[in-house]
Parts: C-alpha cells; sequence; structure tokens
C-alpha cells in the first residue's frame, strides 16, 4: 500500500512496511530503539558468503545453549524469525503424527491460526480470562489436543501468565503428553517478575533477537527442542525450504549476545516508562483495558473496531489494529513501540477521533 | 558432522557446512569466488532493522521487473533464497488446488521431491535421455499433472536443453493449463547460448542471487509468477512463515545488481576454464559422462556409487555426492565450483582410487 486510500483494512499486513509521513503508527510490534552498535563487526567475511549448516551456526547454538540450563548446543535450530520457527515446529509434529489438534489461547498472535492450519492441523481456542488463561477451562480442552501454544508475555495482550498457572500447565501436558510450544520472544520485556522458562521434555522452546535487540527487520530467531524427533524433523525439513539462516544476521545475533546485560536493561527501562504514559493516557480517555505486564501492547475495548480502524487511519492517520484479528473483536492493539512524543501525538488524534463515541468504550 | 569417521553418508546434509583440513570437496553448489564488493554499502541504516514488505524491497522489486520484459514489481516476491520460493509457489498452489501432481524430470535437485510432498502434493518423473528432457516421455506424462518443474541449466546433470524443447513445452503445458515452474538459478552460468527465459502466463520464474553473485550464504532469491493468484498467495503464507526476507541480505542484492555484467563473463569465463578442465580430466580417466552446457556440475557414471561416496571421503578426503540422491544411482555428482588447483589435487586423489576398479566405470 503506498497511497492513503479509503479502502477498509482487512489485515495488518496493510501496514507493514508502511513509512508515510505524518502518520504515528502504534501498528506494527517492533522496537524503535536501536540494535546494539557491536553488531556491525566481521561482516565481510568470506565464509559468511558460503553456505552454513542448515540448523544454524555452531557458536551461535553453543552461546544459546549457554543460557538454557541442562540444553545442548544441537537441541537448537536457528532460524529466520520465530515465524519460521513455528512453521518448522508445526511441519515436523505433522510429519511425526499426522494431523492433530492444537490449542490456542485468545486473543491470541495473527500467525499462528494460519500457522497451524498451514501445516495441517486444526486449532481450537480457549479464551483468556482478564487476559490470562482460564485455567478450568484450559484443562478441559487440553485433553483433547497434542499441542498447546503458551506466548507470556504475550502479543496482542501485553500480559504475563501466573507463576503458578505456568506450573499447573507443565505438569498437566506432561502427564497427558502434550507438547508446549512456548514462544518466549518477549522474555525481555516484562516489567514485574523476571521471566519465566517453562521447562519438560515436552517443550519446544520459541524465541527471536528481534524485540530483544531490535533487530526485526533481519529475521533471526530460534527454537530449542528438548525432543530431538522435533529439532531433527524441523532440520530436514529446513534443508529442503530455506536451507541455512541467513549468515550475516546469525554473526550479528552471536555479536549481540556477547552485549553486557545492561543494553537489556536500560531498555526495559525505556518500555516502562512507555507502558505507563499509554496505559494513564488511555484510562483517561475513558479506555477500558488490562494493565501491560510485559510486551509492549495495550487491547482496549472498543465497539465498532474495523470502522474504528479504518477511520482512524484514513482521518487522523494514526494506525491501530483491529482486535478481530487477534481473535478479540470489540478490541484494537495498540503497539506502545514508538518514542513518548508520538504517543502523545497518537492519544491526542485518539482523544480527538472519539469525542462524541464515549459510549463506544463501554 | 564435525570430525571424520567411517559412517555411511545417506543424504548431503552430512556434507553442508563442511570445513576441514585436507579435504577436497566436489560436494556443495557454491561458488568459491568473492562477491561484487560494491555489496558492503549502506549496512548500517537504521531503516534495515525494521521489518520490510512481507513481498519483498520495492526497489528490488522494481530493478527485477526491469530485467523481465512486461514484468511489474508487483509480480515478484523477494524470498530466502531459492528454496522458499520453490516451498511458497507449490504451498500456495495446495491453497488455490489442493493436492495436485508435479512432473519432475530425473535427474533432479535433491531438494524437488521432499519440497513437492511437504507441500502436500505428488511428484511424478520423467526420466532424462543423455541429461535432456525426453520429449516423447514429456508429451505423455504432462497431461496428467498440474505443474512440472524446468531446471535447465540444470543441476545436478549441467545440460541445458535445447530452444526447440523449451519453446514446445511452452506450447504443450499453456495448451493444457499446467504450470511450468522454471527454476533458472544458473541463467548466468551458461556456456552455450545465452539463457533462454521460459515465457507464458502460466511460468513462474525462480531465480536467486546465490550463483550469479556468490552469495548463497544470505539467501536470497525470488519467485517471479504472471499468475497474481500464485503471488499473493506465497506473500499470503509467508508473511505468517517467514515475513520479510532479511533486509541486509535485500540491500546487497540490489547493490549487486547495479554492478557491471562484465562482473558476470568475467566469472563465466573461469567457469568455463574449470569445466574444460574437469570434463577432460574425468574423460581421460576412463569416465563416462555428459559435457556440462551451464552450471558447474558433471556427472559421471560410476558402480557402487553408495560405496564410492563414502571410501572417496574416508579413505581420500575428497567429497563427492551420491547420484541416488539426485535420482541417479550409479552415478556420482560433482561440483566444480573450485579452483584449477584443487580440481587437479581431487582428480589425482580420484585416480588413485579406482585405480584397479575400472570395470566401475562401464
Amino acid at each position: 500500500m503506498s497511497k492513503l486510500t479509503s479502502e477498509i483494512i482487512i489485515s495488518p499486513s496493510a501496514f507493514i512496511g508502511i513509512d508515510e509521513g505524518g502518520i504515528v503508527s502504534f501498528g506494527s510490534g517492533q522496537p524503535d530503539l536501536p540494535p546494539p552498535k557491536e553488531i556491525f563487526q566481521h561482516l565481510e567475511s568470506r565464509r559468511l558468503f558460503k553456505y552454513g549448516l542448515v540448523q544454524g551456526d555452531e557458536k551461535l547454538r553453543g552461546a544459546l545453549s549457554a543460557q538454557y540450563p541442562n540444553s545442548q548446543a544441537r537441541d537448537f535450530v536457528i532460524t529466520n524469525g520465530a515465524s519460521e520457527a513455528l512453521d518448522l515446529v508445526f511441519r515436523s509434529i505433522y510429519q511425526k503424527y499426522g494431523s492433530v489438534k492444537v490449542l490456542i489461547c485468545r486473543p491470541y498472535y495473527y500467525s499462528y491460526p494460519p500457522i497451524v492450519s498451514l501445516a495441517g492441523h486444526t486449532p481450537v481456542y480457549t479464551d483468556l480470562k482478564a487476559g490470562k488463561i482460564d485455567l478450568t477451562d484450559f484443562e478441559k480442552k487440553v485433553k483433547d489436543v497434542k499441542v498447546v501454544i503458551i506466548n507470556s508475555p504475550s502479543n496482542p495482550t501485553g500480559r504475563v501468565e501466573e507463576l503458578s498457572t505456568l506450573h499447573e500447565i507443565e505438569r498437566i501436558t506432561s502427564k497427558l503428553g502434550v507438547y508446549i510450544v512456548s514462544d518466549e520472544v518477549y522474555c525481555d520485556l516484562i516489567y514485574g517478575r523476571e521471566n519465566y522458562l517453562i521447562k519438560g521434555d515436552n517443550v519446544i522452546t520459541i524465541n527471536s533477537f528481534s524485540k530483544t535487540y531490535s533487530m526485526c527487520g533481519l529475521r533471526i530467531g530460534y527454537l530449542y527442542a528438548r525432543d530431538p524427533e522435533i529439532s531433527h524433523g524441523a532440520v530436514d525439513i529446513k534443508t529442503h525450504t530455506s536451507m541455512n539462516t541467513n549468515t550475516l544476521s546469525q554473526e550479528m545475533a552471536l555479536s549481540a549476545m556477547q552485549v553486557p546485560r545492561s543494553f537489556i536493561t536500560r531498555q526495559t527501562q525505556i518500555w516502562m516508562e512507555r507502558r505507563d504514559y499509554i496505559y494513564n493516557g488511555l484510562v483517561a480517555l475513558g479506555f477500558d483495558l488490562w494493565k501491560p505486564e510485559g510486551a509492549f501492547y495495550v487491547m482496549p475495548k472498543i465497539k465498532n473496531s474495523r470502522q474504528v480502524v479504518s477511520e482512524l487511519f484514513y482521518q487522523h492517520k494514526v494506525i491501530v489494529y483491529d482486535g478481530a484479528w487477534f481473535g478479540a473483536p470489540e478490541r484494537i492493539r495498540l503497539s506502545y513501540a514508538l518514542e513518548l512524543a508520538k504517543i502523545k501525538e497518537g492519544l491526542s488524534r485518539i482523544k480527538e477521533y472519539i469525542a462524541g463515541k464515549e459510549d463506544w468504550l463501554l
């Protein structure tokens, strides 16, 4: 999409990569902060222009295994972002088990249902309560599936699951022989407690360098599977469907991992300030929303969300995402991965827009 | 695989990314020549760290469309190498038509059958005659399929199809409503005539920057579909399965395209010298093989090819690929993408190995 026209916007892909003057975008979930400067070293090495190992550079997988207790480099597969990691995991599960049911918490990251379906599986849903897992419903539905996807901190809800919930999910799924695909790409964007790495032989952790190190465009992520059949299966598929992940990005990811932890904690401070600012601002405008505990999203209620997305964009040059894209109609999702001045400007445009529509917020 | 042990080698993935002292590798098909130096510009731009358009950078697609007559930037999708382009095309065809039959010329690039199968389709085969398409068999089998894969110049045969054959295939498939997936990644490595771009509304061209510009590890390729449903379908899938292709590689590909054509013609000269050297060398050793007309592979006949691959590797530190991996048992594939001195050393080790086994060459 290159120019503003007044068509109906029916998916986030209309907004991805958009770059027009005057727009305030609460859309795409990508940090506006710079990546660590250290990653621009050693990029001219001839080695990087050759095919690399399909499972990923040994040094990078070694550095990752040092971060995950009891893991080994061979448990990791480096991928084109968390997206390809998810795609490979579900295709690998299809190769091993055929078509299975996959339990998804709703609201969900919008790619989960299509990734699951494209791999040949059937998504089923458990609805979150106040943005968090409803264990009663979860326990009922998990009996009928082979895989559950957990995403804490969550995109789009911004919520972080309780430790007791995660422990209970570990216990139930392990007993039932159900895989947990734990998407922890926001593990370093968390404001209350430290991230809890979900554990167990049945767990496949998905992660990425995109959010922590502001490297979204480079598409560098990974999967960490305790079940070697899943990681081997993923490598077998990737050998044909994309081969090694981009060697330059892998080199840059390895450099990023050597940056002091203070790089991350300084960023978290910035995210918290923005979180407080947008949360308080939306509450002041009368919105009903969950307080974000991680990631960089808020998901306020609003009626006619589809119309709101179009009108905010075409009339006020503000990008927000329709909650319906995440399985949450009558909500919108705002990313607050932009500087305070822009958040302020965006909120002021939203204020102008909703004047007279206060009953839409109930 | 990090150390030489004497296991049976059953797939090329055992060799990919291997880097051990003293080995002469006729294995992986990647240029040893350097990429153009111009590609290392502008890589620190903040823009490159943001998500890009899923279908690929507009400038890069614009530059590509200028190379293909009557095409437009929107007909192209930039992918993680030709591999992902193929994967997306076949998944896109599955979304549109469900499971179909796909005609593959045998010997084939080893990823074709798994890519077709993983997407839910069924591969069927037509056997090449002297390394080229047998039109009689092709015409019989094409009636029963929805897609054919053409790969000229070919990996693994090194052969280039006759213009009359390609014209006839354009005619038949267009009449039958059969898609041609034309994998032209070796279009710039051709020694007799210029590459012929296969044409028609039913054609999906696959290409890559890997071979022409020695950028294999960066994984940058593309598809060019005349049928917009195929390109849209591919973008819809890629939105979830990998998002934009690595932004740095796209920037480097764009710089590579601005390099004068003499960069390519100088390289072709090198490839021809190597082609002549290895072809004459193998003929002198008594091998029966097709003369390569493009790409950088030779495929001599040899009995017990599986044993040959293992013994050459473990006893003589020479990597060659088993023809069986390409649907051609009793042959081996040698890539000659390495400098003359190494080709010479490799041939001398092969000579030593086959001494006394001359009857294997018949």
